[in-house]
């Protein structure tokens, strides 16, 4: 068996070192462009930033390890050209010495990735503007840090971006963040996004949503770069980082199926339209696992297993699927963290898919335990069978863990009913005996159950004029004082049972606290005596998630 | 509807406000015969050594909290000493003014808990002994450490002891760790606490397994403890923590059955004998998730969970169940985690249940990106379907987050193909592309799949006389000069297809490496070029976590 591999980054990799363990006597070609294969694509931005010291740790695996252990044929700076699926060869240019030949294989797999986008402005190509996907780029940006860079500017606030930010700062670089969208992460529900944007302000980042860059120009002292907006901003470095697009060239001249994003299509054992000639990685386009429908979602995770998928298939597991991709992602921001898996609600909005939301804000672990922080976690649930959908959290530790937990969670297509009883693990420095996931599952059930009548955030952003719901804060009055939606009246919950006369019986109540638990006691309160009440979703917290700038203005210091 | 409550902690207290959120007008009575309710007992260590530095943080709920905002009849210092089942009574004692009188219920929720075993050995009376169960305990000792005391002995290697331990320790206070059985956190298998066993020692703890106290006698300086082996260690401090027995007295009195270890039996809703009185928590009866089986698991989230499904089924959800309990646990000692989750080698053992079983030694994180730290994690698993039955893991950071994932597969039931295809999520610094999870999945699948041949270490612990298997060690000479297997053959894995003739055709050969990762390549390379080889499942770290004392001594240092 002759099976050729073209990219030998993250599926490349991975598929053909799986390959050798299936089958000691294969032919393994592995082609790789650039002078490394298998490299820690997602440490770069700390190599930039001297957290990652030492460049060699970006080389997971050199081209001669492979070879050794391995026994696989590394052809680094060989650029694959073409297919040729009748005589079933690869076209192949040693980009040395420029020489071309033909390669024959039996099975062919295509893990090419993705290449950076880059906005189609003037300017766009003068020096000191970078892209981030591989070594060079690093080396490039590193030397001009090194050499004690001004100002920066990084356009594109998604995971590469603010990463980006991140080591720069550390690096004593002044930097601007520029985002076309109204809100960082795009992948994620804007108000879930709101604290990581004051965090960045709060470490001194320029933060500017809902524009981007239309021009660059040399200047004296750098670069200029010119906004839509008209604001022009000094930089001497500027890195871009939003988006990449499925490198599908090879593919698509050779007649292969693309979707409408570029991704290679292909089934559900990663084969394209010829059943000899498999992609896997960023190049391709995957099911979304929530969703069902056709997605592109490059990540390293699920790259590594569909190369190790395409060459188990290969080698005759007949049942390997890859069961789709759930999305789930993580950032780390000036020690916050933000990650999410599954659908988030805009793209569930999007598919016209019916659902419930919870937020959650509590702490990670017992909170009489020092250094306890408190993290807003979202859970997107069915309204009828409470199947989980989606999850975000930002907070600091364990975030990850309550993501991965959720992760897991939708991939075995449990309920929030399957939450209420989940039995983590609880000391008081890593949780609790009802843990955020219990609250979550304790708060979505209820609402499926119609235990708790709950309003939504959203209803009360906007208020509409004439008299509107009575807008009852539950919370203490030193609460109520630092903070709280406007028009509320403030009733302590553990007063509300002797006050109930000051609340006016003919109207809508909605109750609200900090978090949600209060509110939910004084609803049932409320309920259990004759009033028509809700609970706000989340409470306070929740609100001011969507509010970030209001009272408290937490993007301001 | 009138509801009595017995005792005023995790499943009681969760039990009362549940009750009240779900119906405003019930009477609910919470007797606790201590003078708290609803404390961090999981948090009296901690305060000890003083990391928990202020008392009032472990009362997580006044009495007073209680009464005001779930208007719940709470009372403290009142001990319920009997049930009258046909009047529906229970007798109280005020222990104050030690008045008794009866109170009457519609539904009776038992909630004791557990108390603390003690050995029954002369001395165990004396002054300066101490078990750790509530705030009063607690007070005492801490006076005593306060004083600044001499040496310290916790009997009992379970969490309890070892976090004493490390809270003695920490108040610079020499600590000897005395243990009956051969190895700490007897709900572990033994293998995975030797490295616990290594880390108390190297922060100066003595540990003594295989003994026990058999008496207890005063001295000038203080106590002396005499060992079963004759040993006296002196001792100004003793805790004792060797397990905890359900308070099931009243239950007893009142004709309702209890299981062989005393636990208070319950159907799946939580219910006695007598359908109107309901026992949750530390003193009950539940199922082992996994086994099948009525077993005791004092922990701290199934009584919360257990509180809270009575007080539903109280108030009409027909349909809670109590679904078992899978034993999540974890304790941390001195910057290490152990945790588990489902059933252990040993239980399976003790149950007839086949099962299989790998070792992954990975890093929490992305070995590129600073701090990075190996965990050794074990997975068990069905021989034949794959359904994962129970994991342990030992490490640092990001221990708990596997085990909770972990546990999350094993309450939905799932395989390790799932673990294959689990999708967590990944940034250098929280994860990697192919998690431990992950990892664990591929090994564990491998082997169901018939790929990769494995042998236990424990096989090749006792070289049988005459002529064994052939031990191929295939790490770099340089890991083999540092420790190794006896007898083992150093071919590195690299050199391995060039130098075949070196190994005897005629022999079983089991080759291994560090982790089991390129033992897994070598034993493919061997098969496919006809020898009947196997890969040591887990490497020469699993080899060593068998084998603490050897070649290296980590207990040593």
């Amino acid at each position: 068996m002759k099976i050729v591999i073209v990219g030998g980054v993250a599926g490349g990799a991975s598929a053909a070192t799986r390959a050798r363990r299936l089958s000691e006597d294969s032919h393994i070609v592995l082609f790789e462009r650039g002078p490394n294969v298998s490299f820690a694509n997602c440490g770069l931005p700390y190599y930039v930033g001297g957290e990652i010291a030492d460049r060699d740790k970006l080389l997971v695996v050199s081209p001669e390890r492979l070879r050794e252990r391995y026994k696989l044929d590394v052809r680094i700076r060989s650029s694959v050209e073409a297919i040729d699926r009748r005589a079933k060869t690869v076209r192949v240019r040693d980009l040395a010495s420029g020489r071309e030949y033909d390669e024959p294989y039996d099975k062919l797999i295509l893990a090419p990735g993705a290449r950076a986008v880059l906005p189609d402005v003037p300017g766009i190509d003068l020096p000191g503007i970078f892209t981030l996907r591989d070594l060079s780029d690093v080396d490039r940006i590193k030397k001009l840090v090194d050499g004690g860079t001004g100002r920066a500017v990084v356009v594109g606030g998604g995971y590469i971006g603010l990463e980006m930010v991140e080591n720069l700062v550390r690096r004593g670089i002044a930097t601007t963040l520029v985002q076309s969208q109204d809100q960082l992460l795009s992948s994620f529900d804007k108000e879930m996004t709101t604290s990581i944007a004051a965090h960045l302000a709060a470490h001194g980042v320029e933060v500017i949503l809902n524009n981007s860059a239309v021009s660059f120009t040399q200047a004296d002292q750098g670069l200029e770069v010119r906004l839509r907006s008209g604001r022009v901003l000094p930089a001497r470095l500027v890195v871009v980082g939003i988006g990449v697009r499925p490198e599908n060239k090879l593919a698509v001249a050779a007649g292969l199926a693309v979707g409408p994003r570029g991704g290679i299509r292909v089934n559900e054992h990663l084969q394209t339209d010829d059943p000899d000639i498999y992609a896997v990685g960023d190049a391709i386009e995957v099911e979304d696992f929530v969703l069902k429908v056709p997605t592109q979602i490059p990540l390293a995770g699920p790259a590594n297993r569909q190369g190790r998928l395409a060459a188990n298939h290969i080698f005759g597991h007949a049942d390997t699927r890859y069961r789709g991709t759930q999305g789930t992602a993580i950032v780390g921001i000036f020690g916050k963290t933000a990650a999410m898996t599954g659908a988030s609600e805009k793209s569930l909005e999007h598919a016209g898919r019916a659902y419930r939301k919870v937020y959650i804000h509590s702490n990670n672990h017992a909170g009489y335990f020092p250094g306890a922080e408190v993290m807003a976690l979202k859970v997107l649930f069915d309204p009828i069978d409470g199947k989980i959908l989606g999850a975000q959290a930002v907070g600091g530790d364990g975030v990850d863990k309550r993501i991965d937990v959720l992760s897991m969670a939708i991939q075995a297509g449990m309920t929030v009913f399957d939450l209420e009883e989940s039995e983590l693990a609880y000391a008081p420095q890593y949780g609790s005996a009802k843990d955020p996931i219990n609250m979550a599952g304790f708060v979505a059930s209820g609402l499926i159950r119609g235990e708790h009548p709950q309003t939504e955030v959203e209803r009360i952003l906007d208020p509409t004029p004439g008299r509107g719901p009575f807008l009852l804060d539950v919370r203490t009055p030193e609460e109520f004082e630092q903070g709280h939606i406007p028009e509320a009246v403030n009733i302590p919950v553990d007063e509300l049972r002797h006050r109930l006369s000051e609340i006016p019986q003919d109207c809508e109540v909605i109750a609200y606290c900090q978090v949600g638990q209060r509110g939910q006691l004084a609803t049932r309160i409320l309920l259990q005596t004759g009033f028509r009440a809700s609970n706000l979703g989340g409470g306070y917290k929740t609100y001011r998630l969507f509010m970030p700038m209001s009272s408290g203005a937490s993007e301001s210091h």
